[in-house]
């Protein structure tokens, strides 16, 4: 036997059930039959239609869409379960022991719209790969609000905080700093939103971000900002379903607490070019988009992300001393939002 | 000397004259201020706004901007001229001879958008590049329509066709053939409109698109595309000169047919509906966007390109019969728009 043979029969991996296709596919349709059920509940006028659709290479899913609802202008809640020969080469290079095998992914994934600009646009995305010797699991939730309220920024990451301390202390701290940088628009230096938690290639042992710090968001997290223990398949697979079950709870009290308010042609103006960044984010970096275009997905399904009406404009600035100015000097940057001493946040005025 | 120097200087390269910065940017400077005179005189209206910029790391240009007009509802034509360490590894992939060498750049763009559905978007780009022992010339136009008019795309095609032939009879189909392949929405199955010329990499020697064929577009030109003869510093760099100046007069007549025509609610949905391809095309695939991204590059003038409005719909269909489905089952096809013939054009009624 040599080194490197040790060296492999060493390091453990995640061993998952026989039957755990079965039992994640189930879990993903049930995510997605419960965040469907809750939002027409929230909308109370719309419901979602269905399409159920079949991939050539293998697998297939249903997109479900809501439109022109009391709440949401438009949107989508996607379940698919697909498999291919060989992973992309984006995932391949994260996952080189992936390489030679076929793979297998299931997921669930959300975008909604909301026609009213005072409450904010969510994403959620879980999934769930296997290739070969590997697999892992992935996803997150962000919150990209037009207008900025601290208490809602707050009641997110506090419902988020708390379903992942019940998991292991390390972990809302390392997927929240996790999150910043994966929804960061590097081209205009911001944000996505006020974020919420991401986690990628969770397989029970690489459970932190190790990339750059081009941001300084490390230093709000340096003692907090742990390793998490090791993990087997049976507490990753309880945490994702845990992280699902926790969207309801993080975002309809805040579409509860601003669907009343009224706004003017100022603010609809103002979200739909704020919508112009979720479409530069998806189209640039989001990686479930690139890889469902780059293995030939359903291409209406992976797009329904993208928003109803969006508007660009050439050199657009907030005027000062404004609500819009402020998103952009105190949201638009990370911050402890778990914190309710919301005097801490850099740049509140 | 060694049979690898051999083969090297046995290779002619493209020698550029001592002063060809100057004498391309001067060129693309004049460039921009042609088209958006032109413009102006067209929209009759509405006059162009500059922003003058620098870039930290050297370089810089000037962004011109034109909206709310009789014709043109946003539109932007960009000067630029950077230089930087190391080009992308994008790049440096095609010129791998580039390698650790600094690069020069300098290029004028334009992205127009209409108000009115029935005149097209149309996009111009050419570029310039230096960098170490190498140096190339790329570019081209395209045309974007909104509704399915033969003769405009005829006349757009027959423009650039007789400016090609006037510097090699292998140049349109070469170039025509490069462009369908260029602007094509692989996710959608699309073409982006009725395309037009690009080519990329113009060295002197490397003249042809040598990629795969996916849609069979190589039989409309196989009795035509040839090898270009070699060329010289000088004879390239008048060739993109005469592209440059084929630009009025290939849309400015389509524009001046169109402009009056009028049209409803429905024409303008559907122009913001297909405007989403545009960001789609501009964001996931084209390599100008992409390079100023990744060069750090001034985001608000390479985002320039996006329309003002811009709408996304799940599942959109075009009704058989309408003017719609014609645009997608011809138009959005590569077909032979050089000739007059219209009764040949695959999927036409």
């Amino acid at each position: 036997m040599t080194a490197s043979q040790v060296s492999e029969t060493t390091t453990p991996r995640l061993i998952p059930p026989t039957d755990s296709q079965t039992r994640v596919s189930k879990f993903m349709k049930e995510l997605q039959d419960q965040i469907c059920q809750g939002l027409e509940q929230l909308d109370g006028i719309s419901k979602f239609k269905e399409d159920a659709w079949e991939r050539p290479e293998g697998g297939g899913g249903r997109t479900r869409v809501i439109r022109e609802g009391d709440v949401f202008e438009q949107g989508g809640v996607n379940f698919s379960e697909v498999s291919g020969e060989t992973l992309p080469p984006s995932i391949l290079a994260q996952r080189p022991e992936a390489a030679g095998y076929g793979f297998y992914a299931t997921g669930t994934s959300m975008v909604l719209h909301p026609r009213n600009p005072y409450i904010p646009t969510v994403h959620l995305n879980y999934r769930y790969f296997e290739a070969g010797p590997v697999c892992w699991f992935g996803g997150g939730i962000d919150l990209t609000p037009y207008y900025p309220f601290a208490e809602d920024a707050h009641h997110f990451h506090q419902t988020l905080k708390e379903t992942c301390d019940r998991h292991d202390p390390h972990y809302y701290p390392a997927f929240k700093y996790w999150c910043d940088e994966y929804f960061y628009l590097k081209h205009r230096q911001e944000t996505r939103g006020v974020g919420g938690i991401f986690f990628d290639y969770q397989d029970g042992q690489s459970q932190l971000y190790k990339g750059p710090d081009p941001k300084g968001t490390a230093a709000l997290y340096s003692n907090e900002v742990g390793i998490p223990a090791p993990k087997d398949w049976e507490s990753l697979f309880s945490f994702a379903q845990d992280c699902g079950s926790a969207f309801l709870p993080a975002y309809g009290p805040i579409v509860e607490r601003r669907r009343s308010q009224d706004y003017g042609d100022r603010e609809r103006q103002f979200q739909l070019y704020r919508r112009g960044r979720y479409v530069e984010f998806n189209l640039v970096y989001d990686r479930g988009t690139i890889f469902g275009l780059q293995t030939n997905g359903r291409t209406e399904s992976i797009l329904m992300s993208l928003p109803p009406l969006v508007r660009w404009e050439y050199g657009y600035q907030p005027e000062p001393g404004t609500p819009e100015a402020e998103l952009y000097e105190t949201f638009l940057k990370p911050q402890d939002w778990a914190n309710t001493d919301y005097s801490q946040l850099a740049g509140l005025s």
